[in-house]
């Protein structure tokens, strides 16, 4: 299994610069003293399409060969990756075709839309997605672009921990949140190859604790219909991603539901920024084991802040 | 009437700077494109208590002489104001009293608590609130900061434009929400200062449209019971604020209730940060006059981020 490392990550960052925006890393010092350590937030909710996703997707379409760009790129996915596929692709003058579930909430097909893919409806089952799209691929030869078990993706999304570093050092602790692991694995990877000290922590819910459990087994235990407010967490590891998990992550702690929608209202209260549920995790395990995080330097990679605002938790 | 100059702004600034957040000027494609202009966010959401107050309240503190330091500062305020001169006086050990309305939110009570104020509660009107601050005074010997009504406060006002113009100096418009005129006073009396060349537009509630109505037929007309999601703007102009912005400023539109709701959702949605609605009137403003703003290169100031939010309008 070829594994991405530090240098993969750096070449996926000098690729994909001239089309991401180098998001900022804020501070706030009520945080600080309500958690008792020094918070670094990298804030992907400023990204393009609103998530950390267009980087792993950027480098994908910059990653493919001339005749793969003129077949196009195909995924499968309702959320923040077709969006950030689509946009990766219409900078570049790639065709993007994105299968979705027709039960997908309106303002999701209206952003992939309004990015210029072509979306093909199917029923809302993964065999359904997977099936609708091996038919694309049959038809068009498009590039299958999974918006975790890929290689350049994981490459593209170890960048924004590489961005953290370079503007803070000396972090302690890095924590990034885990649903189907593309972004834990290139965070990890690029974290421990530019200092091997820095604690890498991974952020679930508790109910879909998965990664956790996969962790802690040895062996991946797929996530099973989860129920939990971090949408974007729903999804299982693969063997890619898993693999470099237990290589690189120092331990996978979970949250609670009602500590996720505390810590998120908490950031947009305090820090006056609109973060999803998903990034919420983050600060939420940092809150529920206070001793280990006390006055270390965290880094938290903030994952998105794509959000309904007219279904909010509180 | 002695009126700021942008000398006593930057005298300001030099004297605040220790003590504040320079605050980013943020910018974004999609609403360039949405708004047909180039818009810059000056970011005083990301200021110290949420809110621009905080210099004008800083500038205050610092600019009293050393035995009116000892006998503290008063205001009559439940608003982010009360909040701002609780946080100043409190980093320059000076003691403040807040005069607050029984009927304020339990939150609004509990910041200013929080940054040490002595709170006195009284009943909720402007007669009460003015009687229990001259009792205050009587008493304590302390120094009254208004809100707006104050060289002071105006001049700390001021020194975000004064960042702004740093920042983007070749702007052809600054937009400024008026409530009291504290903002706009400093706001215009800086940019006109630095380049006269430059439009300076004040926004304002349809619903609370006095400041426009004053400026139009030259006199202070009231505010009276205006309803407006705005809280912000609900105040009237002194004689001070409205003689600098019959002076300074070039025009006053208003924007209806719908689009400030709507402008303040597209700014969450797109930018991922928090602004209130008193925030929003400026863009709203831009959104209702797309004529006069098309193509032009457009400073906005984002004036706070204090929102309730269990009762948004969304």
């Amino acid at each position: 299994m070829n594994l991405p490392s530090l240098s993969d990550i750096r070449s996926a960052h000098s690729r994909i610069k001239p089309f991401i925006h180098q998001t900022p890393v804020l501070t706030s010092q009520q945080l600080n003293k309500i958690f008792g350590c020094e918070l670094f937030f990298k804030c992907e909710n400023f990204q393009k399409v609103g998530a950390f996703k267009f980087r792993g997707a950027t480098n994908a379409v910059l990653s493919l060969k001339d005749d793969e760009k003129q077949r196009g790129v195909v995924t499968h996915s309702s959320g923040n990756h077709a969006a950030a596929l689509s946009l990766a692709a219409r900078m570049n003058d790639v065709k993007a075709f994105i299968v979705m579930p027709e039960t997908a909430p309106e303002v999701k097909k209206n952003a992939v839309k309004g990015y210029g893919a072509e979306i093909t409806f199917c029923k809302p089952t993964l065999q359904a997605r997977e099936e609708t799209a091996q038919k694309i691929i049959d038809r068009t030869g498009a590039i299958l672009v999974h918006p975790y078990d890929n290689f350049n993706v994981i490459c593209g999304q170890g960048t924004a921990s590489v961005e953290l570093l370079n503007m803070v050092p000396d972090l302690e602790i890095i924590v990034a949140p885990i649903g189907g692991g593309g972004l834990m694995s290139g965070t990890s990877t690029a974290v421990k190859g530019i200092n091997n000290n820095i604690s890498v922590i991974g952020a679930e819910p508790l109910n879909a604790s998965d990664a956790r459990e996969s962790f802690k087994t040895g062996r991946i235990i797929p996530s099973v219909n989860p129920v939990t407010i971090a949408d974007g967490l729903l999804t299982s590891l693969s063997e890619l991603t898993f693999t470099i998990i237990r290589k690189n992550v120092d331990d996978i702690f979970t949250a609670r539901e009602e500590t996720i929608i505390e810590c998120m209202l908490l950031v947009w209260e305090r820090m006056k920024i609109v973060i999803e549920p998903s990034s919420a995790t983050v600060l939420a395990i940092v809150k529920e084991n206070p001793e280990f995080f006390r006055n270390k330097r965290t880094g938290l990679i903030i994952s998105g802040g794509n959000v309904d605002f007219r279904k909010l938790p509180f």
